[in-house]
């Protein structure tokens, strides 16, 4: 396989006010500031040495227009290129120096309509991992992973694991044994992105990666001294499925952040994918809550690589578009 | 005044089953068991010097026997018949030697209907604080408070405050400044009990003090691992009121236990009691989560103290029986 | 007994530097700052309802003016007057109005020859223990102890225990069973002062109560994230004494003060005191480390109360001056 | 390059005392115990799916029979092999069958004299991550890395750099610019395995990964009540190097055992190794502790791993042996 990718590497998200991103995701959460200009907002966590992780674009609508993957060379990104054409995918190449602090980057609409992109190059800049005066909030560590809507999981499944080299840690069966959910990694986490069931394609979050548990709860507290608590969606709580420490807030154009901390290594080949039927209680949140309908039914829309107009969404494969349980 | 109260003392529960008693008290939470018959268990917290806070005896219908506070002296106990009497209460007296490890106690339904014990002496025990090879589940250090639901809070206010020296730490008002639920304290913490406007005299719950946030999240968990998702009702989360990181579980008799952590002194005269109304979102949870119907309409019965049958229940003097919001 | 003490209420302290103390209190520990003025800096925990609890004066020489206690009541003010009086100590007046923000305070150099402070009033200011946004450092929430330098323990321990009402919770004690230290209470924790047999008399140390043990590893990488690393003098640990977690740090001018977490409710008049061996190698730190020799040797000087003059220090009356042991 | 390491795989620890090393391993650490026979004790952690990555023999003297790396496939070992004999090193193959649980391996002493083992194959196990009912200690997590003392680290960096496929995380350099010591990864964490100037081959310690840093404190307050604090030897602390929180402590026959938390992901090529000067405080603990002389000099034996005899220690080459600094 050629094209090899490393990791989740940045979002790209469109929110229409600045003032509200900037409190929200840097005076609350507690991301780094890179830079800004009056339309864009550079983000990065606290461990991190390439400029942004998390890149907001100020526009009249919220979307999502890009989430990208980092890969190791610039020659990965011809390879991924041509396997695209391959595979009937319309590639676009944005060229270094239309973007800030990011070498060329690879764009498509991938199997799914996710507008993804790839890049090999990112600026360096200081990393402030050991600024622990600099510290607040939920104190973001790093980028973890994007979970995506989809109509077809095992299609997304299949492209992710046979074309792109990503290996499945666990995921989620149908009682037929379909795919509802899968959970695929490149770097040895649980994942750098897990595709669900659901209207798509849509985002449903990025996470962030937290260093303890306590930060997570440091987090409510903070959101909540902030005025933020109608944004604290989900948690905190346990996932079964991927043993992490969750919890869901909503930016203020709604777009969904999981603060993560607490899942576990995936190096060996002969680690075992984990499978959870869909109507285990502890499949989602481990001590028996359930989610709230929001979790399950909203998410971010995606734009197209080419148009930057909305992508439509579709209704699902699987019908079930919810776990069902009783506690 | 005479007859001066320390602070919560123990709690007589009865439970239907040992062995489930046994697995989730000791095994889950991580109580140490003093000592055991077949008909009576007696618990207590990794710092308690004292024989037990919680003694569960074993019968055929789940109620509680009574909830008791310590006082200083055995002369405080007749202080305390005395006032008794002149109030037009009915106590009673159970002689040492009658129960385990415990001195001579009064026992009387209060202005509230509640089966109030109090005592002066107890039995010393090892403390095992230091014992952390011990340590499991939510570490639970020490018994906190009762709370309880009450016809008539204000009445039990007063009664409180002005007959057994109690202060107010936290209180919740309605839009009519009625005092719908009110958190007093004998020891310089936020409460010893508190009275809640329901359906009573019930008890809501017993409050056991946790020495850290992460052994209320590993309660969480062993709970999970041990099967008793379905008995965690509520949280964790962080109280507005009182600002305690907190777990209410159900034990297997429906029982609830509340694990706490994180309030704060009292000591001080000048203290001012703090005013939540109630339908502020952040009185409850500070992050805005809503407690579950169950949490407000289930409590346990409470018996009466000289023929051990259940209290009858009578509807509220205030209507507003749980709060209402919109996040 | 009249004059009844609820706690430890402030410390006053000379300093010689504004910048490098503001530094290091308010933006590396995240001590609140409720008001300055060019020489007086007045600073309180997170929970603190009362206008300070550590009094910065900016001098020349770096000493302590005063530990102060909380009293009920003005008229406990004059108890202890006449209490001193009859004791043969000379107490001074300091009159409402006199100092910023407190009422009439009563001073006096107490038995062991420290300038002890007593106050019934203090301005109230807004609690900001839900300003979760404020956190930083080392989160501190309240002020909790005092501890001493005497030149004789068991003087002090029997001055407090039988004329202020102090009850003791643990003790160090000498082969020869000799009080080598003592920890004594006023409020129902394991002391609002302790005795240290060493030079004096001088402070050793102020404590303050932190909400969890992850704020003070937190307040170790601040610290050393700002360079006060060659501040850090002793710790994180456990005690064995107390059961606090803990960490002693040094200010710009060499005083010290804990940061502490961890101890246990003492309320009960049946709580046998806990005897320590001097040379027990857990008394100290629980895990087995070794104090620094500074941790015994240094302390602040004590001023006297009338003359603004530093206080003689005098040998111990016990030869030991420090634990030896050999793990 | 062929030969492909995925991780640290495990560790084969000679020890004299089974009873000794179970109470301190499983009881204390809280290490899973996947299986024992007279003479072999094999562990792992809590969220490991492989067998076992620490396995202790029963032997009359103390010593280190193989550190070893996992590789993708058994082919991987036949490239290992062939390099081994192109370099000049004389590996020994012990074939599947010969040792319990675990497929072929290769051993060689490596370039600097250590006895390193690779395989491809190890048992698979129940991973009992979320049996949160069965944690205590330390909660082990998972093996992380091997630190040794080595003759000649710079000769070492470049043989795992050039030859094995290692990246350099971070790294200390003296004041001529030579290469003190430094930490090599193959999964994307701070280190796979590290080398430090001083008398070698030895092996430091091993490293184990906790999920937590209030699972390093729990650690310390257990290993003390089980009467383990004289094996405490350093920490808790974070180390600069690395960041990671840190507890280092010795086992019945004074192995090392490294705890540690909180280190970050090294998956990109763009990534600078971190140049920590062999003088700066803050490299070795951030808060400015000096580490123990213990710490500098003691280590395990290492044995050769076709005679099983031990293999002679010689002086490194860099003269200074330990960091020295004034704080």
């Amino acid at each position: 396989m050629s094209g090899e990718i490393i990791r989740t590497g940045r979002a790209v998200l469109h929110v229409t006010d600045f003032e509200k991103a900037k409190d929200f995701y840097v005076e609350s959460l507690g991301f780094i500031e890179t830079e800004s200009t009056e339309t864009e907002m550079y983000l990065r966590g606290l461990e991190e040495h390439n400029h942004h992780s998390l890149l907001l674009k100020k526009k009249k609508e919220a979307a999502i227009e890009a989430i990208s993957y980092k890969v190791y060379t610039d020659s990965d990104l011809d390879a991924l290129h041509e396997q695209c054409l391959v595979e009937g995918l319309e590639p676009i190449w944005i060229e270094k120096g239309a973007q800030q602090a990011i070498g060329r980057t690879l764009r498509v609409q991938d199997v799914s309509g996710l507008p993804v992109e790839y890049y090999a190059e990112m600026d360096g800049v200081e990393r402030l991992l050991q600024r622990y005066d600099l510290y607040k909030g939920a104190r973001v560590q790093r980028i973890d992973h994007f979970n995506c809507m989809v109509r077809d999981v095992e299609k997304a499944y299949a492209f992710y694991t046979e074309k792109l080299g990503f290996a499945c840690s666990e995921y989620t069966a149908t009682e037929e044994e379909r795919v509802w959910a899968a959970w695929l990694h490149r770097k040895p986490s649980v994942h750098d992105v897990a595709f669900m069931n659901g209207k798509g394609p849509r985002l449903h979050h990025v996470g962030f990666w937290l260093s303890d548990p306590l930060a997570l709860i440091h987090a409510c507290d903070v959101l909540a001294a902030k005025g933020y608590s109608p944004s604290i969606e989900r948690g905190p709580g346990r996932h079964g499925l991927s043993n992490a420490f969750f919890l869901y807030v909503r930016d203020p154009d709604g777009h969904r952040i999981e603060l993560y901390n607490g899942d576990y290594l995936t190096s060996d080949p002969d680690f075992k994918p984990i499978r959870w039927g869909i109507n285990d209680p502890m499949r989602g949140t481990f001590w028996g809550h359930e989610a709230p309908d929001s979790w399950f039914n909203e998410a971010s829309i995606v734009l197209d690589v080419k148009t930057q107009k909305p992508v439509e969404v579709n209704t699902p494969v699987l019908k079930q578009g919810k776990p069902q349980f009783v506690i």
